[in-house]
């Protein structure tokens, strides 16, 4: 280990951490994230919600799909097989908010599994609204709480 | 178009929009987005790159082949023959900045090229600082420019 | 080639044949499919469809985005820069009839994509219902017409 | 859940399914399907089998390695550990018949890797053949049985 | 550049080289590549053969389509439009040896898809044969001749 | 089964061989290879570590990841849960030996992914030397040893 980076050797070359003694457990990991955009953007989702448009129904998909291929994604992320994923969303009058939940029974936790489920969502609303608003921000992209494994619960600001 | 937004047609259904029209033109989108950590997990990750630990270095591949990868995990965007990519860091006291960049020649831009790139960088780096922090966020992450294609140059702020 | 079969090569052996020589076109397919089903499970999707459930939105992302991967599926298919793929819905009294459009300029045409494209739906359709009727049969996916290329156009039954 | 579709919530928005209860037993799933062509296309398929000609193998192929995509294809599909997959073949004086059988031992059912398997050999002995025929059908992909899982065995017709 | 090594920026930082400005050429790559076996794995193979087995058909598939994903294994690759690969083998007493040729119309040559066939197509040989022979060596893997491009025509030892 | 070859069927045709029934154990397979180059390329390859250059850092990562993606690649390979993965280099003064190790808690062994990781690795170091050496030769790709299952231990040479 490299200064507490877990995933680099003593030597600070990268590897995939061995995680085969560790215990099978239930683990469940909740991220959240929110994209920022100018009224008339986040009034045309809202009004294509009414209307049945699915920027939210594409969105989350985009977020389920990219949830199961974290470890495609992420250099040294172990593959999962995630037992669930849900992707919610809040309407903000200036934007979109989003809250993903992963859930396992494994040896790792899905942090990254719940985080990679948020960012692509929030890309793809990104995408789908760009032509009005070149100019909307990602951000707060976070884990609010994990539980299960051997470090135990955690929670946001607790 | 429902509302102006484009990926959906008039009944609100999502489509991959036709680009068979556009011309091919040089195109180019630069993106950035930031990581916010305790000074610990900061000087961590500098401390390695004195020791030639490789953090940023795994973070870039990943941001790069995230970039090639755009179209299978964001829904409506369109396959693209990137012709270039690059990621570039700026260590901050309290986290990292990152820049990606992207070039095609090609009929459609690539912001999402450069977004995605950005944002898989900061999940890479988030995955492998978490053992020292669970409580980074991730954010800031949005376009700075574009240049090429019909609607031509933008930039933020300008 | 054996017997006709473009793909094999005069031993019998499977190759991507060269393309290289083709002209670049404009090039469109359209294919179709349908999913019978019961009575209920049908009006399942019809009622989900009214209370804004989004079955139908997830099977059109499910196509479009197979119709991006059809080279990653179909071994001797050549990889092509799709520039419009959509996917259209009627609903039957007795299931979902699937239709798919796929565009490109390229020097193969795109049958392939709008044939995945269709099975994708379908197949996603099929797992969103399966805990209604497990005994639902997909079927009737076909090639409807295709336009572009060397060989001209072509359409069922002309 | 939304009329009796368990992917949708009591909104109607898609979501993968939570399984992290279900048991963990031995699921076998077999499907079926055919592809209908001209006695042209049919017997140029047997020649080629009678000249060690691989189409047949090449969609074979092409059938195992979509079941193990099953979940990046399928969006609300859980990623399975398949233990086993085969795919046979019928031929037809007017096509070719495709079962596909795929095993696990894990907590969800291995229906929509049998259907995708059979899915993706019909689509590429389309492929293959489309040079000779563009007509072609692609009809009764379905369920033919399935067993394991807390819903018990299952069997067409029975 | 870093020492003459191109994909390193003046910092020794990774990036996929800007390829926007060189023409579009026709261009081929042809690599090889053999897998020594015990004379008891050969034979196994070629009896294979003889009754319609299908290890070669496999393996060959198996290189066509990792030609087709050189630039999602491959960090730095480009993406690339391939317009044909072929994989043909050699018998030998004691293995395979293999030669795969790629071309395309495009920016960048295609030597790595030509040695990723080449690579992947040995490995599903060492795959399949296995439980015969475990000691099995995969070597020789190398660029036979490339065509195409500024740099010119390129052949081993002339 | 075929003369011995376990992914044959009796009529030859390939299939993903069932190990439902195998045992669940600790599995590690190591595994080597070599690429052979230029006195400049290697020297290349050592100035850019001391500058700091990743061409090491980039190739470790495409080993790590195309072992995760082993099942995607090698068709008849059993998708497995990996728990670990390490690659690492020797530097000679004709080239770099990489060695890889794999490890899973599972039903069939991990020596295709530790053969995966470290052809990656060498075909992604050949990528970022090739503009100084076209002739290099990648070579000695073979099994170390494995443990874990039920055919137990092996060790080259022993």
């Amino acid at each position: 280990m490299t200064g507490g980076l877990t995933h680099l050797d003593e030597d600070g070359a990268a590897r995939m951490v061995d995680v085969s003694a560790k215990a099978v457990t239930a683990r469940e990991a909740v991220a959240s994230g929110r994209i920022a955009m100018s009224a008339t953007a986040s009034q045309a989702i809202r009004d294509g919600l009414v209307k049945k448009g699915d920027v939210l129904a594409v969105a989350r998909v985009a977020g389920i799909m990219a949830a199961k291929r974290t470890a495609d994604l992420i250099p040294l992320c172990h593959p999962i097989a995630l037992s669930s994923v849900t992707v919610d969303f809040d309407l903000l009058d200036d934007g979109v908010r989003v809250v993903a939940t992963a859930r396992t029974a494994g040896q790792t936790g899905v942090e990254m599994e719940a985080l990679t489920a948020a960012s692509a969502t929030l890309l793809t609303i990104y995408d789908m609204a760009k032509a009005l608003d070149k100019a909307m921000v990602i951000g707060d992209i976070r884990l609010e709480a994990k539980s299960g494994g051997r470090s135990g619960d955690w929670k946001r600001g607790a």
